[in-house]
């Protein structure tokens, strides 16, 4: 059974907390293992890769293989469904229109006392993108975590997708193809991310690896992070739905379903102010899981780790959202705006009766990689921004140095560094 | 002597790789130290940090006593010198206003099916600042890390400063009241950071942390990420100046060794084209040394990690700068902007003969907490946004789901989520 939660219970704070402080990952320990790998790709190169391809993937490689070429990649759209096809274009194109509307603005202007300033955005030149391989391949990733970097305008974009078997998904291959991926290597595993980082023979150094992975592959993100950058290293997924009575039940408990589905260690939680509707709810969840596929997984994260918070009044779920800063937030109320405005704490939020959590997982525009484990508190979604970087511009004359200059070299002197205090005293004099 | 490198010999496609790859850092193991400290904050909380600071800043410290009162505050400004209060004002009035242009826009707008699409960005409720003790308290670094977070919005502000044997630095707590941090504790080390990740009776937890620190805080950084965020590690300070033969080769000198009296691991690179210049300059490195207050350091990190590398045309230099990516980067050239233009990778640029890189650390308004490490291909220096995340917005209602939902629907079946297509499904047939 998923835990009950009253608010006006005397002892809510105490399950509130267990329930904010509840471990739902199994951390498993493999940062030895990738630390080898990694030295391993490093030393030798393409043969490491090679090795490992053989020993995870019971896959033979060489140089020639090891990338998928175009006519590999149009066979694979040739044989997808059309209509998933045309499903992945009308994604594609809502993502980009999304994204693009990221796009930061450069900053040029002359102070008070002449001094130019200003800021310049500029895209990394090379981006790798992880993508699982098997079961937890999704197409929809590939866009999710390509297209913002294409919008940004990245050059490179490298895909590496481990073929276990020598199986890849024909979807993930189109969905690349559609995003514009450059270069796609079916290699896997934190060897993979060592080739991205350090480079071989055959593959050229990235500047930043974005991508869900498993163990291995976080850990190896993890490792390599300094010579390249990396993005979030994502949890399990999790919503927050805020319903009131008014709501279809089966809606609700399909959206925490959908959550559930990913992994035994997702979560899903409703907070509502109806306990007819909970209950109802909690019955439709039963009845959804005898026809899901993945009802065991499904079914087990809702029993393990989901939860129905009742409170009296559903304002009190302002508070009480901020605190579980949830990836995932859908505010299923007649006033979805007035109570959205007052939550600080969300990777994104989907608001109104209509707006299922999973229209955001694919198709609505807004990116899919969102900020897990409490960390909407102090981060961001993946975006655009995230594969850009700002130089600060900065311009004086001999006039304009004069208004700004005593004060440094004032600075400097309190600090104790004199060469800093020479080289803007010695411009001074002149 | 500095390294010199002539970009027409033969070998120096190696000399430049030896220059990219050479380690600087000595990195000290000391994560194992660090995880029992941050333990056992978590666990005893106020007391761990006295007993810590008993032991390491041979202070006695109370639940009173750990937090600085506003009455020390306004003794300490008033033991300042008033012209080094004056500069630090006029510091903080230039970093708040460049700083105040960073502030990022919300996003809304209907798309042309009717879905509402946006994002709203907010400031992370609390922000910790973390501020070394002894020799590497510097004032600047209190504005630079503290303003970007009181223009982000940030609302509570809080400083942790170490004080061995009791001692603070007045101008470090007349800059922290200037910038508006609302706690000062004056604790250190990893327990400090510990203390500001979870929390203790006295010291409530906030969810950023940022600020330089030596290897331990670094390390405890780094092991609290997760809990909260944190900003960049920094490496040591690194520039690079492009210059041409008409400067004074007396400013370029004071330049190199401002970056290298930070610390014998600095790294400070000279481009030019001219041969005569880099021999005046070299000379001046000399002369300057004999009158620098720090001129052990200075001297060694130039000595050990300095370089010169002689150029036929300025133009090369472009691609070189991109490959270095350096934290500064002075361009002192007749066109810099020109330049400037054509370079993808620094930090920070430095235009023109007049723009010490000193302007930066102190007044100019830019943050001076840079990328360092080659990281500036793939990062940028703090700013507004690190204190504040994006939360996306998504509202569909029946007509415009109905537009985008059928391929929501197509796209998890051929993922295998089921619950996933259910959720919208369900709401398609209504």
């Amino acid at each position: 059974m998923p835990s009950e939660l009253r608010a006006n219970a005397g002892d809510f704070e105490d399950q509130f907390l267990d329930l904010l402080s509840s471990k739902r990952e199994v951390s498993s320990d493999v940062n030895d293992v990738v630390a080898e790998i990694l030295a391993d790709v490093k030393r030798r190169g393409d043969q490491a890769l090679f090795d490992y391809t053989k020993r995870f993937d019971r896959l033979e490689l060489t140089v020639d293989s090891m990338r998928v070429s175009a006519i590999e990649v149009e066979e694979a759209v040739a044989s997808c469904d059309p209509e998933s096809i045309k499903a992945l274009e009308l994604a594609a194109h809502r993502i980009t229109d999304y994204h693009a509307r990221q796009k930061p603005e450069n900053l040029q202007y002359t102070d008070e006392v002449g001094v130019q300033l200003g800021h310049r955005w500029t895209a990394v030149q090379a981006a790798g993108l992880y993508v699982p391989g098997g079961l937890a391949s999704y197409p929809s990733s590939v866009l999710m975590n390509a297209l913002p970097a294409k919008v940004a305008g990245v050059e490179r974009l490298v895909m590496v997708v481990p073929s276990p078997d020598g199986v890849l998904n024909p979807l993930v291959l189109a969905a690349a193809s559609i995003a514009g991926v450059d270069e796609i290597y079916r290699i896997g595993g934190a060897q993979a991310v060592g080739a991205l980082a350090y480079g071989t023979d055959t593959i050229n150094p990235v500047d930043i690896i974005v991508g869900p992975g498993n163990a291995y592959v976080a850990a190896a993100k993890k490792q390599v992070f300094g010579t390249v950058g990396i993005d979030m290293i994502a949890g399990p997924s999790e919503i927050l739905i805020i319903a009131d009575g008014k709501n279809d039940p089966r809606w609700i408990a399909a959206d925490l379903l959908a959550q559930a589905e990913h992994d035994t260690a997702a979560q899903s939680i409703l907070i509502t102010d109806d306990v007819n509707f909970a209950e109802a709810v909690k019955q439709a969840v039963d009845i959804h899981l005898q026809a899901l596929s993945r009802s065991e997984i499904a079914g087990k994260s809702w029993q393990d780790h989901g939860a129905i918070i009742l409170v009296d009044d559903l304002e009190e779920s302002i508070a009480l959202t901020d605190r579980i800063a949830p990836e995932h937030l859908e505010i299923a109320v007649d006033e979805p705006d007035a109570m959205a405005s007052k939550i600080r704490n969300a990777g994104a939020m989907f608001l109104g009766r209509y707006t299922a959590e999973v229209i955001g997982d694919y198709v609505a525009g807004p990116n899919h990689v969102l900020p897990t484990a409490r960390s909407a508190r102090f981060s961001s979604g993946l975006s655009v921004l995230d594969f850009m970087k700002r130089t600060s511009l900065i311009s004086c004359d001999a006039q304009s140095l004069k208004a700004i200059g005593p004060a440094a070299v004032t600075l400097a002197k309190e600090e104790g560094l004199t060469a800093h205090a020479l080289s803007v005293s010695l411009r001074l004099e002149d």
